[in-house]
């Protein structure tokens, strides 16, 4: 009994977390819950669906199958739907009329053909990398039209007329959904993308703003470890911007994004911001582990280049993405790159001028550690500098 | 007219690529396609769907939405559309029950709130983590039949039956996909993640035998650049794994494998070797990016130590990899992994004797790239350990 108790109030809190890490999952549950209910009792109510009969009952299924989180999925799997119903349909129709003109017996296996052929040929597509990634769905209602209708069409001679009843309907399903996923505080997929983008950089900007500080242990350093590993969510992001982007392409024109706004440009963005992170990872790894300590003296004369380098390459990232959140290019950012440049520059000066000749008799591998922290710095800048570059080549696509 | 001709073929050749690079591609669609014209005949033929009539389609959708490539998919998917639609049905007669007993108005306004509710609810069940990876199917299938029944049932006031006639055709449907999927050539999601996790630590193995000798140019060096990057599909291999050990946990006892075999040790396994390909990653760019040539005579120093290191670890990866393919732990590993680890002793002890102190005074930069790869190397060794270990454990917990 206890043990009930426990588990309901996990549910609950869990619920609870979810709910506020993003409320917008609640809103979505309940326009859910209005469109199917507000189908049904349409349909419950013969107030449009009159003469449709069961046929109706497609309206709610496609209500509840085609609603998904964000705008962009839900008019992929609608469109798709309603298209795959369409072209299902008619070929559906086309193979019955074909098959009827036969003996019963001919059209038997007629039929039983040309079903085995288009149900495997359709579904070898869907291996297609390409058509997977936005037909797929739209494949598998194929399929089930299709099959549905070429069968079904057997025992009801009314067959163009139940394809047309059942193809209103699943429009009339598919426009509630799309109008209450729309018109309802829409989540925009588009938004979301160009949001996770922004916030992605600003990560790894939090990151470099304080490493130098922190690896130096100077006096005002940031203790809050926590909000500085904030970058790990970035270097698995891939899956997620991957649909993001699929569902994108989907929307018609929001807020600041026109239908074709280069949403193929964020992936590029996405994919630098991913290799910058996993160097910074590497970062990371030298703060934890200072088993080996480099000597203090060592440490202090590469100190001022590299706590410049990382503190400009992170004020160059956090203001990219406050300029990729408020859609303009500060030139700040030119600024702190070019600052990050010189302390790059410098530090490689220094390393010219063999300033480690004094250690050269002591144990190498305590040289190792900042030696690489300075090379990754370096790295750091480079990418800092790619991904500012490949930020302003979607500034001037998207024209901000 | 030529455009449409070249898209032809380019669909041609690229269905050949996909049919070569995966037959059994080919073969889920002929069972697909075998699966589909087997329910639809025998519904259409009314072998044993006499009296089912319209709810019979159920079965030929069951198939359509059921059939996935590998037997743990379709048997999810089976599962969770079963008892989804045994509780939702049995739900949605409960609440026609309720209304039915309260006047017709009330009756609208009750099974209305119901079904808000109840949908509302379950779509925000859909973003529970632990339920989204596995019963994400079952609920959006729960609030389909519940809302089909609570509303259709209106109508009819043979509603049990309705819904009794239903179940069945969908348990009609989906043993026909569970039969034909696991019976004709079947794909095991589980067999699929074991080749899967043995080939990403044999393309690292692959790597690492031969880096070494190509960094350090030695005449018998290994030219095949592009068999050597394999390595970089394991990068990007998380999501392939999470999906596969999901399908996995549903499978029956197969092959070699056990009902209850130790699945999550995969993703552990999986992840270790993902570290290990981003270390390998950095190594690679240090081969391809040799703008500065660090001094001949240091290179050679270490080059013994970093040749052994990288082939030792090399083997051993290989040799883990065939021992997960096959099934049994070869004495060799652990002499590979002992010979490993000794080069890297080696290897710091060199460090520690001031072994560069004749190229303090030369410029630093040439000197870290080899720096770097010699702990890049130290590194690797103790990735490879820790995979080897993980390894062992998934032996010792799926006893081979």
């Amino acid at each position: 009994f206890k043990k009930i108790k426990n588990g309901i109030t996990g549910v609950g809190k869990e619920a609870k977390r979810l709910g506020k890490e993003d409320p917008r999952r609640i809103v979505h549950s309940f326009k859910v819950g209005l469109a199917i209910t507000a189908v049904s009792l349409f349909y419950y109510l013969d107030f449009f669906f009159d003469g449709f009969g069961v046929d109706a009952m497609w309206a709610v299924m496609t209500v509840v199958v085609v609603f998904e989180f964000s705008v962009g999925a839900t008019l992929g799997k609608g469109v798709n739907r309603a298209i795959a119903t369409l072209l299902g349909g008619l070929l559906g129709v086309g193979a019955h009329d074909l098959a009827s003109f036969t003996g019963e017996k001919v059209e038997v296996i007629i039929l039983g053909l040309c079903l085995f052929l288009i149900a495997s040929m359709t579904t070898f597509f869907r291996f297609f990398p390409k058509l997977r990634a936005r037909y797929d769905y739209g494949l598998l209602i194929f399929i089930l039209t299709f099959s549905l209708l070429s069968v079904s069409g057997y025992r009801d001679d009314e067959v163009l007329d139940m394809a047309q009843r059942r193809f209103t309907t699943i429009l009339i399903g598919g426009a509630a959904a799309i109008f209450v996923c729309i018109f309802i505080r829409p989540v925009w997929a588009g938004q979301d993308l160009h949001t996770h983008t922004a916030s992605n950089i600003h990560k790894l900007g939090t990151f470099l703003e304080v490493f130098g500080r922190v690896y130096f242990h100077e006096p005002n350093e940031d203790k809050n470890q926590a909000s500085r590993e904030d970058y790990k969510s970035v270097l698995n992001s891939n899956g997620v911007q991957d649909s993001l982007v699929n569902f994108a392409k989907w929307e018609p024109r929001h807020g600041k994004f026109r239908y074709r706004h280069p949403w193929d440009q964020y992936l590029k963005v996405g994919s630098l911001t991913r290799e910058c992170a996993y160097k910074i990872d590497a970062l990371n790894g030298y703060l934890n582990s200072d088993a080996q300590q480099t000597p203090l003296e060592l440490k202090t004369k590469i100190q001022e280049s590299c706590t410049k380098m990382s503190s400009e390459c992170g004020c160059a990232l956090s203001e990219l993405a406050i300029g990729i959140e408020t859609m303009s290019w500060s030139p700040c950012i030119d600024i702190h790159i070019v600052n990050a440049k010189s302390g790059a520059t410098k530090l490689k000066a220094l390393m010219k001028t063999g300033l480690w000749a004094e250690y050269s008799h002591t144990d190498l591998l305590t040289v190792i550690p900042a030696v690489t922290v300075a090379a990754l710095l370096i790295d750091v800048v480079s990418c800092t500098v790619t991904i500012a570059d490949s930020v302003g080549e979607l500034a001037s696509l998207s024209k901000f």
